[in-house]
């Protein structure tokens, strides 16, 4: 089963990663060698998916601190780029997850007198490894949950471009697939920037899982037909109370699935959980540019100067959850902060 | 107030259309002289909205008449005729509405020794004049039915582009704009086919109406922030149980406004209305092709092969639909066939 590796690590510690705004079209890769160009690489979603996010920032960080010659600086220097990259984009938790720990480990070598860049990349190479491991036993777990022979939605991507292993939401669809069994997957094409059209048909085609694209108005149909037997999707940051901010168009998908009594799951590792956000209205929502709604491949489709609202991401209220898949178990929304303890 | 002419004769009776497909980015009249031409014109959307479907197919089976040569065969060729057109679109119950009623006037014509073309004609422009007095009284009252400062949602094109007038679900903001307390409009884009960014926007625009565009998936999002008043939406056809189909997406619209509270209305004339079809089960959807959701101008966004399913239009179970506004009254969804009485 082909799964691709949205990043990775050249041989000279470079990073080298799928450039996922040119799927599916073309499969190139970049190698990104300064911190400035990981920055860009999350800010422009050549990177995106929120495990994936925050592995990108911590290789980012590991990267720089080894390129550059050891000093009695280096720990500010490691704050500054922990700094720089936490401020590219705002809504996944993943990301200052993964700066923090960065951010920690760094301390802890620099009191312990130890080789900051070693430390640095091997704590970068765990967070990696960790996140392939959460999402093997999310699969595990999700697996479980899909009755026989039924169709699955999801929305967006949190396959495998989305994480550093098999993803979240996909994660179970790639589990049932590999034993022999993996159910058709309706895809919305989750505009305006195409994840579902773009990544996650391609990653499931390319794994050989039939799937169907429909358009985003097409959702609360798709589930009315009575064939989908549960909801697959990833998140972003979930807060203490269970509310979900994911990708936009996530709430109407849960709102159509509790219209029609389809189990809707959420599909995340812990670092995903935010116990410091109490709830849905304290998650800052990213806002992008009206030109990927007014816009097509540089043509523009809207009237000239018509007004944009383009939030990337909506929250679903804890109520329309049925359960929170993590990897250290399935567990009902309101008790997502004890996933953590 | 700028309202566009989506139709008109030349004053040798051929049928003058603005080619919806080029819409906002080329404002293109193009001539029709032919039934070929208006089968073409209605089959790929170049006009396209129930009413104004309606009003191009009786058009179009005047001009046709008045353009060959009288004889015995008259009543025959236009029953050709509208069987030819009747075929173009399977799910607008208007284009049926409107041919039935050629036809009709065909066969009374036939008998009197009328002159049909002559008939043919003056029936056409009465559906036309009656389409516009329609869109005037549906706007009267759902102009009632707004909130004060209310922002009003949307989906889709039932604008002026739909019909012969001012519009079905737009009329009812036309008519506050022309009394100076026009409210902000949201509009979908409504994929695939963009009618909401490419034909709401554009005529809201130019009338001067303030709205906002957002991408499909935004709408339950958008919804949540408690400003919105009311949602009006067209119809392509009406059971009569008050089921409503209309674009794919509205049912989904439907879910989000019961779930905030919205007050969610249907703007249609009667002619939208059929008694024939007694539920929406009953009402066959248009299903396009895959490359209207996998290509965007030309250029494939999804990858090679995928498979898509593209349903044009949804059907929102007459229970989620809290009035009917039609030109004889506002009906609840259970009482539509009572309109026609």
């Amino acid at each position: 089963m082909f799964i691709p590796t949205p990043i990775d690590w050249t041989p000279t510690h470079a990073i080298r990663i799928l450039d996922q705004t040119l799927l599916p079209g073309q499969e190139c890769y970049l190698e990104l060698d300064t911190l400035e160009d990981v920055a860009e690489a999350i800010g422009s979603l050549r990177v995106r998916g929120a495990p994936l996010i925050g592995i990108s920032a911590a290789m980012g960080v590991a990267m720089a601190a080894k390129r550059r010659p050891a000093g009695p600086d280096g720990l500010a220097r490691v704050r500054e780029d922990c700094a720089r990259l936490g401020v590219t984009r705002p809504t996944a938790i993943n990301l200052r997850w993964a700066l923090s720990r960065m951010e920690r480990r760094a301390v802890a070598a620099d009191a312990r007198g130890e080789d900051l860049a070693a430390a640095l990349l091997a704590e970068a190479d765990t967070i990696w490894k960790e996140d392939r491991a959460m999402c093997v036993r999310i699969g595990q777990l999700g697996a479980d949950l899909v009755p026989p022979g039924a169709v699955v939605g999801t929305i967006c991507n949190a396959g495998a471009l989305a994480t550093g292993g098999i993803g979240t939401a996909l994660a179970p669809i790639y589990t049932l697939h590999a034993a022999g069994r993996g159910p058709h997957v309706v895809v919305p094409e989750t505009r305006p920037l195409l994840q579902g059209s773009r990544l996650t048909a391609w990653e499931l085609m390319r794994a050989g899982v039939a799937c169907t694209l429909i358009g985003d108005g097409m959702i609360a149909s798709r589930l009315r037909r009575g064939d989908v037997g549960c909801v697959f999707v990833g998140a972003d940051r979930i807060a203490a109370n269970g509310d979900v901010a994911n990708k936009i168009g996530t709430y109407g998908l849960a709102l159509a699935a509790r219209a029609h009594g389809i189990p809707f799951y959420v599909a995340a590792p812990t670092s995903t959980i935010d116990p410091a956000t109490p709830d849905g209205s304290a998650i800052p929502i990213e806002e992008r540019g009206a030109d990927e709604v007014a816009e097509w491949g540089g043509r523009r489709t809207a009237p000239a100067g018509a007004a944009v609202w383009n939030p990337a991401f909506d929250v679903t209220p804890a109520e329309l959850v049925t359960a929170i898949i993590t990897d250290r178990g399935i567990v009902a929304p309101r008790d997502v902060a004890r996933a953590l303890d």
